[in-house]
């Protein structure tokens, strides 16, 4: 089976993680769909097996960022950490085991930026990474340098080669310029008279997501191409999931990429998404700070709309009990999207393997009824088209 | 007193620790010099008292090299760690506490070289100057903004902000290529059929300056320029210091950098030199091995005659009595040349301090005599012009 997943950072990499416990606990109950010829009986975790999983992770790259003159990908980085068996999951972001001499000294040199903490062996990863970016090497082909060591048991695609950034326009007023800001060579011309456009890191990290957003902006987007093999992921994908990412900066930042959301309404695999919103609330992070900034209420219901043209089936939780409401907002007839209720808390890995297991039902149930090709005349929802690209 | 001392790494490092000590404590016994002007008496150590020594180093930056992507230039940064008190004394380079966490990952990922230790600590420096270097700024401007950080008390000056490499030319088979070597843009042309062209950093840290010397070139030397202030420090200077630092690599690239030699001839200050050959082996590292590159004997007399058409006075240890021998190596008259005995054995700081005092009281027994202008007419020693440029 061929899974293609869209993905974030640690949400959708916990997520992913849970998937091929999932898939492995599958294969282990159906022996008949092993194959003997490669399977290595000695082998006792997924890593290794990627192979017969078939996962593709199509990973948002919106939110990399150039700090120290070092190339950050830290939504590329969770799930290779994550999946590779090197993410802290306690702390829920970068290394276990980490430490900060390096960024200790940086500070002593007073080189900003000061807010954002690049650990020790993280910053390993970044140092070969810009290395092999300078050397002409492309993102996806660096990504796939770094995963030869993380072996994390999907193919991690960036979304695309080319730059990206997301920005977030804000009232200048609510974020006084102090100093120690990234400058992108992508901000330009996205902020107007009286406002300000930080680096979505720099909102998130620095602020806090605290100075309201006027408008997020997925700079670069209009004119990136998408990842080698990322069409083609969607194309011949036997089920694609939507993971319980940021909604606006994750995987709205994927679907900005120009062909990435035309390949999902095209696709013959049914595209099952998980509710990012538990009961009224994000699951993880400041979700909510950006759906604000686009005007869609923290809700399943809602961030569905977002999908609206790209869904086929939607889990939610229980507490965001699925009704006609959900399929009125997705814009789509009860009979285009089914909604599924599914406890979304995602506290421990097995709970990310049995949302997971609920994802992969709805789309085998779906792929039975055969529900696409369906219609893929319908324009892109009006919060995405928010999303300035 | 305006002093300007050239230096390699380590050993010049310990030097000039020992320069600054000797001045505060002969300032400290004669107050009359004290500017009460500039002199805050709440200050105990030298750091921040510079303008009142006004020491000027100019620094080898041959020995730099490119590892990770990462511009590390080991002579200009045992300076600033020595003289800036972030020095590991005992293990002899790099700094004091440091930890590996950014090496350990970079191996765990095969990312060569694996046979240069770059601490996490000492990594910041060379991401820091990595940067500023990517932005267009010249090296001498970045060493001065790491200088800010480690406040040395002295100008350290990169002897040049060209791009400048000492590569060791060898017989192929007495380094057969393993993989992992460093790949110079400078190396081109420098090995002939049957030979390899060694980073200097190659053969002195991973071969151990085993293989045989062929040839030593100071590859970019030749096109680059003095750094700036660099000129301007050696012909203002009241005296010129040659700290005991390898007289092949360090000092002789500083030495083989346009323009450097010339202003040494001309200088109206005494050159005062210090030997790093003790008893007929050098005080540290491996420096025998690059003398016999250049077919230099490892005597303190023969060091002597590398700087011969500069030198007014040259510090040996008793053991290396002076005598007439180390006049004539020198190729100058017994009146031009004088040869002073005093123990050379760096053991610990106040070691240093003295031989530092011991070459500053020749200097001033040079200046009485007004030594200075001495002819200038004497061609480049035979055996820094064997080190090809």
């Amino acid at each position: 089976m061929r899974i293609t997943a869209l993905s974030g950072g640690v949400g959708g990499a916990r997520f992913l993680r849970g998937l091929l416990a999932e898939l492995d606990s599958r294969r282990a109950q159906d022996p008949g769909t092993r194959d003997p010829g490669t399977q290595d009986p000695d082998t006792q975790d997924h890593r290794g097996e990627a192979a017969e999983h078939d996962v593709v992770v199509i990973g948002n790259t919106a939110d990399d960022v150039t700090l120290h003159g070092l190339r950050v990908c830290p939504d590329l980085d969770s799930v290779m950490y994550t999946l590779g068996g090197g993410a802290d999951d306690e702390r829920g972001w970068g290394r276990a085991g980490e430490t900060f001499a390096v960024a200790g000294e940086l500070a002593a040199h007073g080189d900003p930026p000061d807010w954002f903490s690049l650990g020790d062996k993280d910053l390993a990863t970044h140092v070969l990474r810009t290395r092999l970016l300078a050397e002409g090497v492309p993102l996806s082909a660096a990504t796939a340098r770094l995963c030869e060591r993380w072996r994390p048991g999907v193919r991690l695609l960036p979304m695309t080669d080319d730059p990206v950034e997301t920005h977030v326009v804000v009232d200048a007023a609510d974020a006084p310029d102090r100093g120690g800001s990234v400058v992108s060579p992508l901000a330009g011309g996205l902020a107007g008279p009286g406002e300000r456009a930080l680096h979505f890191q720099e909102w998130w990290v620095r602020h806090h997501a605290v100075p309201p957003a006027r408008r997020i902006a997925v700079a670069g987007a209009r004119a990136a191409r998408p990842g080698p093999g990322v069409l083609e992921a969607l194309r011949d994908a036997d089920v694609v999931l939507l993971p319980p990412s940021n909604p606006v900066v994750s995987l709205g930042a994927v679907l900005a990429v120009p062909g990435v959301r035309e390949a999902l309404r095209a696709t013959r695999a049914p595209v099952v998404g998980v509710s990012p919103v538990v009961g009224g609330a994000p699951v993880r992070g400041m979700a909510d700070a950006c759906l604000r900034a686009v005007g869609v209420p923290t809700t399943a219901a809602a961030v569905a709309g977002l999908y609206a043209d790209v869904l086929d089936a939607w889990l939610v939780d229980p507490a965001d009990a699925p009704g006609r409401d959900d399929r009125a907002l997705a814009g789509r007839s009860a009979d285009d999207l089914r909604v599924r209720a599914e406890p979304l808390l995602m506290t421990t890995p097995a709970d990310a393997a049995r949302i997971a297991g609920a994802a992969l039902d709805l789309a085998a149930e779906l792929a039975d009824l055969d529900v696409r090709p369906r219609s893929s005349s319908g324009s892109v929802p009006i919060a995405h088209a928010g999303l300035a690209a």
